[in-house]
């Protein structure tokens, strides 16, 4: 159920019932030379809608753009400052919250952001106790990396080995291509896997990362084992999160 | 094309002669008994794919959650403060300006959207003007909300009369059942034209429109309309902004 | 009356039977060679003292300076971020209301202000919804430019047909000339009647409209129209926003 | 030479000589029952025009609504939050500097104000420090409150003794009065001489001091001495920033 | 009793008695060619230490950087924003506040503390105003800047006369000799009396007072001094704050 | 080599051959029956004193307030915002950058502070970015929690096994007893070992743990032990930061 081809009254009778909402978070940025740049968000879109369908819960919209600052020397990266990206998250929580939302899932695919969306949790917990003590609304928010889960991460050991890498990894690129079997793309990758290491900034990200990969080949993505994924990760919610989210 | 589906190097390539961006920006909140929530995101979205194709531009994710206050009495609306919205805009703005576009037109679905998307606009130059002066990129913005583009206004006047209103109007849920020819809803509307009026804040909104709709019957859409409301706002796009895209 | 002129006994006895407060909002920018650059703040100051004689009604202080960054191209011309304009509205609204004022009218001077006092009002109510649900202060916000008011317009229109134009307007320099008769200056205008266009930032403003006037000959203004331009619109706002400010 | 009554092509001519300017900066807030509520700005708006005619200088718009949390509790006090106050000053000296202006003098009506303007300056410094280091425009801020200035306070001695006070004052009434002979109230005043004392918060405050006066007793105003008190101001003035002024 | 050498059930003991709570605050600051970078906080924690002792109250832990903008060109200096520093103590405050202390002081060791110090005071009042009327947690907070105490100055006079001047003064160094009785230093002062006079940012300030002492010679400091200073701005404190720390 | 304890002169010449710089981050929060409010600003500060001594790396002034709401339900627990502590981060960074530090190394005591950090790191980095592109400094911030560092984790599971827990552990508890040993408190804990389990709001946290710990009988520290795991964090910082922080 999403809520965007939802109408009012139908997430008011939901609301009668259920407490829980899904709210997918990804980003758009550089996923190296065949990667989409919106890998991740439509990797936790993916994930969340069909979550929402096993667990019969409601889907907020993809929050599109997340903290991108270290992919930011590729060519049409985009980024929110974390301040930012707090601050629609905050927004999202309280404005959900108002209509009797207590469980927040917030279903992430972008390791960047996971700093700003526990920031957010924090300063909306703060607020609202600042400002109205013991009787704040008991809300409770949990964040789920997806492609860190650990039925996930097996899989891409089983499927990938080393080569999995931690950006633009073929897991990712495989769920697009389960989404989007149209935008495959096979540019030959040199060296096939890529370099692994640290980054700071996003000119240091560049120097260290030349074509914006880090440890991964993801020219071992295949839509069948995008589809895998999917399946995996959504388990893994369902038995992680499946109670948390009737609220 | 669709910034989400491209790869780094193919932005390189597109930047090598072009410098527009077209970004979708909608809202989410209630559109009436059988209006979907996502209504004006999704018709911003519609319109901005179309005219990305007819104008072989780039298209921006959407920015799907808006500045929807007055509908927050509603369940399922969601929003974003004013100044949480300015913050993503001029984030957007100054991400992508960093690689080089210049021309930015926000395609808007959503008219409580405006007031925040032209602050957002002067914060970004005014920003640029006191840390950079006459050295600041040469950027701009421009905003094109399609509902009220006068071609759409006269295919409404034609097709809706007076019934279109100014809230979950039939020309916006066309667009949707156009977009969504499952998603088609025809509860029954009473009165089948909602009563017109102002509004201040949320629980005032709710008290002059009790279902949500402002002067519309949306029983009145049809998918082909909705596909032909597409075209004439994609056309006036065209003509209104086609030079101005091309940076 | 005039809140800077009142005594705090005064206004709670105002209070005892009143609810409504006028709030003048200028702009201190350049109008072409000829108009003052308080010509925004003198307009809507003028306007509202004499409304507020009208009807009865509390004036607040104006705020004088506004969002003008597009004209920041010129010498003393001033502006506020349109951020720091949206605080400082958020902030007028709630000190008045703590005293129990519900019925805020902005009688505007200057376009460039419009999305900011916009975005604040909904700053405001969000700000409370989110804190105070349904006990939020029950407070409307309404904004008028004077200016482009029905009865201001047909009389520019009468007046001075297309060399009203868009910026340093003979109207509202009219309005200055019969604030301050010995202010009046009549430099050589060339052309007389500047270019129309639109912009974007300040640096474009300023290529598009060198002397800094839009589409206008104020040279055609006179203090005796600028006392005819206060007195219609003054009635256009007791007709329309009289019975609102009575609270 | 006040801005407000300027031409651009005039401020122009200013800046070709000229670097400073002043801006008068004051509040709106109860000043007991006789006190008129915009006492500090208008005191601090008479001393600045004054100022400006005998040193020449340009005067910018007064800054009429500060910081005056305390005063909350009596009807028809506003107040800006600090960090609102802050955003404004920093906007104000970041505008006119870009114009070349290199001398700001603050002249301030109001104690309440003084942490606001000081942390103004640093925050207007710190973040051009931050951007541009030792390119950064080479400003200097300046804070003068009125009445606290030697010669004010000497002639406030010897005129009123003790029944100066500290809020509500004699010398600034009288002022207002020299000012706006025709707002002179002499209600009956109870004690005579207001209690002294400190406070912390708005309640505090009225807990304090019921009819808003601080030690002071205003009856003792008169027109002729607020001439006087505006005169030793300016001497000051000139005396103290004359030379500052010239930039 | 330091609250970080405290556990939470003593704290809950304390609060069953006592309301009050110090709050050191310094900054981290060049100091002239022999004084530590961290002076001001060191000074402010000694006498706030002491003064805890002394009056049987808890004292939190030390706000170490200020604001100390016009320090920087000085290598090793630090500072906040003002705003930045007015967020900190508002946070301070609140934090506290929750668990029913009422009555702040705080005790600060560097004079370009005071306008964010004041300032926070009244942002945290004015919230809480804003959000809860008259049901705003009763809180009162002061402050007290130990160096510029009576008893502190008359100590000073005597015992430095013109050479304690007002940065890197000798009874500061004193202190902190007094606090580290290993940390003195004795180079060659040049001229042993510095020059004093004003300043705005921090390139005027080191343009100004080269080697960053303002008209101080703070070779005359000696540990036991800074016993005799600590000493008497307990004394200050504790007869002038000690009945309001009692809460 | 301690910034408190330095004169700038000092650090002139430290700059001269280094650039690194380690800054101690803790909290200040309940830690159980038995250990400090202090204990997690302690143990950074512990960790980051002898890390500088080893390393000859200046040590900057420990930020003793982190981000812990999750404790606010517990006497004497502070907490800033995440936003405010982004912004001291934030400052902290641009503060000693501009001074010609390159590489910062936070020695975090506190889980809590994770995700701030990390949020203000991209912070700096993008606002950096924003204003100065490719010219903007090259600076490159890390994050080191000692008590989740390999070494550290490896001891306490050989001295305290499933009793070292989460929060208010032994081994924390035993570097602080190591930094004072006369602060050592043995209360009856009850159960020795605490309840294991997650948390979202302070109300939660403490409706799991009602007396605070987590997982952990801190009845096991001892100062000893305290005083090795001091040993073995800092040469995991040694060994993993030293070249880093060589600059
Ligand atoms: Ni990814
Ligand atoms: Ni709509
Ligand atoms: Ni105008
Ligand atoms: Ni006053
Ligand atoms: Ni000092
Ligand atoms: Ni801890």
């Amino acid at each position: 159920m999403r809520l965007q081809l939802s109408t009012w009254p139908e997430v008011a009778d939901y609301l009668s019932t259920r407490r829980g909402v899904i709210i997918p978070i990804g980003s758009t940025e550089q996923h190296g030379p065949s990667g989409l740049i919106g890998t991740d968000a439509i990797t936790a879109e993916v994930v969340s809608w069909r979550a929402g369908e096993v667990l019969d819960t409601l889907v907020a919209p993809t929050i599109a753009v997340g903290m991108a600052h270290h992919h930011m020397a590729f060519p049409g990266s985009m980024t929110l400052r974390p301040s930012t990206l707090i601050a629609v998250i905050r927004d999202t929580i309280l404005a959900l919250s108002s209509h009797g939302f207590t469980r927040f899932l917030f279903v992430n695919g972008h390791g960047g952001n996971i700093p700003s969306i526990q920031s957010a949790f924090y300063e909306a917990y703060e607020e609202m106790r600042v400002h109205h003590g013991d009787g704040a609304p008991d809300i409770a928010c949990q964040l789920c990396s997806w492609f860190s889960s650990p039925a996930v991460e097996a899989l891409a050991a089983e499927a990938f080995g080393d080569a999995e890498g931690s950006h633009a990894t073929p897991s990712e690129v495989s769920v697009t291509w389960h989404a989007y079997p149209d935008q495959q793309r096979t540019p030959v990758l040199d060296p096939p896997v890529a370099p692994q290491g640290r980054f700071t900034d996003s000119r240091d990200f560049r120097r260290a990362f030349p074509d914006g990969r880090i440890g991964s080949n993801p020219a071992l993505a295949t839509p069948e084992l995008g589809g895998r994924f999917v399946e995996v990760a959504v388990d893994y919610i369902a038995t992680t999160y499946g109670d948390f989210l009737k609220g």
